[in-house]
């Protein structure tokens, strides 16, 4: 697959099955735009893992080709690879000015240099990344300043939605950018890209507005003290927040350390505004009355470290829940996240607190388009060729499905899979190959020194845990000397186990009885584990890892 | 805690996390009635354990006062730790027809002794189990053939609901014994015990028609051959798939090995009815024209042994995923298993299928019942003391709450914990202790050598994985002497560990150049275990576990 001039390339990189989430590819002639430059966060699978990286090894590849990043929205699965990826590929970063402000924060936070080239664009003005013309829209996300893209190549224009809605009764005030996608609608787009989350769900997503209301009654009714949870970007639920407390005369607290990061930032850049006087300092939380505070924190998600669980487990320095307290999660659970947030949930009951969550109030809406809007994205751009992204794959084929039906001719629709490269010309597109994309695992400092067989290896020490089997060997036999010393951890309790290893320690002994006198290290160690897995087995069912260990006396 | 002649408590015993759902125990003067007999399966916190059983410690203690099991339903939470638990606890055990055949199979699949004194018993039909007065009443569940149960005690009637909805058209006609129930609320309830799964959901749960319906459609619109997920154990299900097969002129294959003996027994024992001739034997499966068959099988919780993920992941002998096909999932997502069911899904799309479950089609009801069942059952029995059971937490207080709204005094509600001894009079209750207990692990073949220990060191290993260092000591001098060995596994690739490793067995060769000669191997132990730890923990942020060895040579 090299690039010849007249062709137009699109590839979805990486998104950890959410096809094209964290980074898609744009390639024309030997120009790539880049869009997004995200991370995703470890399914349960990747054991130990922190981060999961899309796979740059195209772009860094074609190192020169690259010409720019425009970033959606500030969101980590849009913006969080960029510290990993601006060292190795240094090009202008584009984006909405909320954007570029938590872009800044992140390099900021992260080790290593922080010259990046932040390019801040009001949407609707357009500006040249190579040979493309890219205008940013305006769309309805749950964070503020969120943007597709309008790209106008050689070959055609394509619009990249990003994640999006339509709240006509948003926060800010702010809709997404019916007038401009109608007008480019107008003009021919050959390919739109379109967030497909909410793919399967029919309907409209609920207005912003709703939950408001919701906070607003709930907060009024509430005795003693609110505490809400939420997401840290979700600025428009704290100024929601904000107003309910204004409302009824209570002063708000922010806990937990992104979302004060976050509130910082975004009344700084005016997307947040908070009375005067309003806030509570740290030292005033504990003294403020409870009937008179609002506490804002993050948590939703039942995140280990985040301070509503700590809060939850009695472990937080500055808030104990109460009898009386008033507990509003206000998120719904993200796929695999159900366990840790109904454990949560049960230990604020068990502290005397009332909680209050999706399931029982509308205290969220979520921040993607259900299949009414989809269509009318589908029915204002009016597109050639149509490719559903962002989503898993049965959200993809729902959307797919959702095209068909509002007219774009099935053969246009283009399911893809991250690393599929879809070429297109004026007339036509297909799919013509796939570039190889594996995930990138950041542990701890390192990035990309753990693969699948440290991972298996993981998964197996995690069910059955490990036994080390020391075998002293003499250096001038070549034979077993003295006793084996075995050693387990992860396998069996104490007690039991002594038992059994010396069991085992017996029944390996034996097996090398019946062997030649010299043997080679391979062959000692091999001898060790077909011998000590067998038996282990037999007793126990289980297979811990076995790892013989050869010693020269 | 040492009970007189004329006190009645009630305690649950086990239940993970789900109070009393697993075993309740009514104990008056010196004899112990108990209900349920079931295993958990646990959470994702438990590495590598298969089952957890309840504590029956305590009855073992009092092992002459245990005077028999009543078992309410066939489920495994109700009756998958009979096989343990009989042993040591040789008792009569009574229930309904089906729930005596389930536990049978149980017994017969594991090993040890089947000479268990099971007595099948008539909804309606008292008996006697020591002082108790026993009648079960028959409920409606996901199961046929499953049962409350009244106990009459010198002290008062309890009535334990076991796990109930009401379902009016249920599919074998039979509906929640409604008059068994008023007529004990007439006679009088000391206490109540009742299922709080839903408590949080209100209205009514739908009647299983609902999903007969559906299916019938689904299968009426279905172009090829239709494959429908389900619990093996929920025989209505598979006898409306049946149905709806008849009708639209298809046979049926059943795949899956619980699926298998569970549609085996409930046909022998007149709970599922299929005609002659309509089931497809296994090697039919292949060649009966697509348009002509369904498949029931197991697997509707991404279970990953399962008949469907096998399918799912192209890894089935029998029956291979292609275009044309539907699958149905007939269930919902059980907490905890969303990833699994979803990465399913996916995998079935991407092999063609249509995939169709119970967020897009009304192809499933839960067992339980919702708020306005709880209510009337409460009124029915117009209990004087309320007890929420089977329920997270936060569900026994929606129950507790929705106790109080139809007239129990909220003073005579208790919610308790596992463990909780609840002591009742004729006038009084109260919580006066618990009793302690703690799950038993089953891992492979072996109960109960799996502590907390090993869980720790399973989460740790699992994390970062293990270093071994194989440190030679000197027999007679008491020093190091030669060359640190160091073997990691789950911790970094191959490539960057000789690396890394090379480089750390220099930093603890050097930590002992510091320390004195003559060493004893608690001291080179922790020598290792600090001076590795820090310096791994510096270059990587990673912990895994260090499992010093010192070999004398």
């Amino acid at each position: 697959m090299t690039s010849t001039d007249n062709e137009l390339r699109v590839i979805p990189i990486g998104g950890l099955g959410e096809i094209g989430k964290n980074m898609m590819a744009i390639e024309y002639g030997d120009s790539i735009l880049v869009i997004d430059c995200g991370i995703m966060f470890p399914d349960r699978n990747m054991l130990g893992i922190d981060l999961v990286l899309p796979d740059t090894g195209y772009l860094i590849e074609r190192r020169d080709a690259v010409k720019g990043i425009v970033i959606t929205h500030g969101h980590e699965d849009h913006i969080g690879a960029l510290p990993y990826v601006l060292p190795d590929l240094n090009v202008p970063v584009y984006g909405t000015a909320l954007s570029m402000g938590l872009a800044s924060v992140k390099m900021k936070d992260s080790r290593g240099a922080t010259d990046a080239n932040f390019n801040t664009i009001e949407p609707g003005n357009e500006f040249s990344v190579g040979p493309f013309d890219v205008t940013l829209f305006r769309v309805n996300h749950s964070i503020p300043d969120a943007a597709g893209v309008i790209v106008r190549t050689p070959v055609g224009t394509i619009v990249h939605t990003g994640d999006f809605k339509i709240d006509h009764t948003s926060v800010d005030g702010r809709t997404t950018d019916f007038h401009r996608l109608a007008e480019v609608g107008d003009e021919g787009v050959l390919l739109l890209l379109a967030d497909s989350t909410y793919a399967e769900t029919p309907g409209y997503t609920p207005s912003e507005v709703v939950v408001g209301k919701a906070l607003n009654r709930l907060i009024g009714e509430a005795k003693g003290r609110v505490i809400v949870a939420s997401f840290a970007s979700l600025i428009s639920r704290v100024q929601q927040v904000v107003n309910a407390a204004i409302l009824h005369d209570r002063r708000i607290g922010v806990v937990g350390r992104s979302m004060v990061d976050n509130v910082k930032l975004a009344s700084g850049m005016g997307y947040l505004e908070i009375p005067e006087g309003m806030l509570l300092q740290p030292n005033e939380l504990g003294n403020n009355p409870p009937e008179k505070t609002v506490i804002m924190t993050t948590g939703a998600q039942g995140e280990p470290t985040s301070a509503l669980v700590r809060m939850a487990n009695s472990d937080h320095p500055q808030v104990k829940i109460e009898n009386g307290d008033t507990v509003i999660i206000s998120s719904n659970p993200i796929p695999g996240n159900e366990a840790e947030i109904s454990r949560t949930i049960d230990n604020l009951f068990m502290l005397g607190a009332d909680v209050l969550y999706s399931r029982i109030e509308e205290v969220h809406v979520r921040g993607h388009a259900s299949q009414e809007e989809l269509k009318l994205m589908l029915r204002l751009t009016r597109p050639e060729f149509f490719v559903p992204i962002h989503g898993d794959y049965r959200h993809l084929v729902h959307h797919a499905r959702l095209a068909a039906s509002v007219g774009v001719d099935e053969e246009n629709v283009f399911v893809m899979m991250d690393g599929d490269v879809l070429e297109l010309s004026e007339q036509d597109a297909g799919l013509v190959g796939n570039i190889g994309v594996q995930n990138t695992y950041v542990d701890g400092l390192r990035i990309g020194d753990v693969d699948n067989v440290v991972l298996r290896d993981r998964a197996r020490l995690s069910k059955d845990g490990v036994i080390v089997v020391i075998v002293p060997v003499d250096q001038e036999s070549g034979g077993i000397v003295g006793e084996l010393d075995l050693v387990s951890r992860g396998f069996i309790d104490s007690e039991e186990g002594d038992e059994l290893l010396a069991r085992a320690a017996k029944v390996v002994a034996r097996a090398f009885e019946r062997s030649p006198g010299r043997a080679d290290t391979g062959y000692i160690h091999s001898k060790v584990r077909e011998s000590l897995g067998q038996f282990i087995y037999q007793e126990t069912r289980r297979r811990p890892m076995i790892l013989p260990m050869a010693v020269e006396l």
